[in-house]
């Protein structure tokens, strides 16, 4: 299937940017803006990824989130693989418009790669849960059961981490 | 105040990364880690910035938010002139230990040098919301109330939006 593109604006100044309602993302110098999706009825940080022009448009066409994929270089569909989906409950865009927000339902309710709800699964400590003298913090795992078999979703693809 | 640095692991493998209590933080060419900081009671996206080692000790060490800012070029105490400090009730990292989820409470209830509670404070139109032969989109205001007057808290302090 085809969309018709989204014409964004372009940036002329700082207040059109914040406080106007012209859409002109501000994309890097690989082409690429910050996108933070958090889960729409917890509030839970479920991944940081990025979106290119496409992604972006895609997203907004489709209420489907896609991500452009640095690792592999692709755009993604996210849950093309997996059946997790994403479903755009509300996109929003920060002040200078170089990140967007996306608020999302998901489809079998695990967003990470790894098999857990959310990417984010481990806590660092933080202020007098560390002892001044100590310079080796633990992380702390918060959700150890994971949503799903990541061997058995993804089979023999790449992992996308990258050391 | 001098602060005992944190010694972060070396990343040796997937596994370690994403499987281990090892904290591992991936900075990029830059120096830095996406940083994303949410409202720990509403769960509200309130700003997504970057951290280089030392502002992510400090975040550690005082449970007080700093970034660095990529526009200024320096090391960023959030709320040191607004005073709306951030403090951190919960610090997570994600899977592959490139981004960083901060839950925060805010002094003042107030995130955005613009003067909003959040950054994000318009969305953009999604799916259904937007015709298919409809090349141009409008962002729409969530929150039109400003909690500050920003040229009454910075004064003549430079604008971090570049165009």
């Amino acid at each position: 299937m085809s969309y018709r593109p989204i014409a964004f604006a372009g940036r002329s100044s700082i207040e059109q940017v914040e406080e106007s309602t012209d859409f002109a993302p501000k994309f890097d110098d690989r082409g690429l803006i910050t996108a933070v999706t958090t889960d729409a009825d917890s509030g839970e940080l479920l991944m940081q990824g990025y979106m290119n022009a496409e992604a972006l448009m895609l997203t907004i066409r489709t209420g489907e989130a896609h991500y452009y994929s640095r690792s592999r270089q692709v755009l993604w569909h996210k849950g093309a693989t997996s059946g997790l989906t994403q479903k755009v409950e509300e996109l929003l865009i920060d002040d200078d418009q170089d990140c967007i927000w996306l608020r999302v339902n998901v489809a079998g309710g695990a967003s990470c790669h790894v098999g857990y709800r959310s990417c984010f699964y481990r806590r660092v400590p933080v202020g007098e849960e560390v002892a001044a003298d100590n310079e080796n913090v633990a992380l702390q795992f918060t959700d150890t059961e994971k949503v799903f078999d990541p061997e058995e979703v993804y089979g023999d693809a790449p992992n996308p981490t990258i050391l």
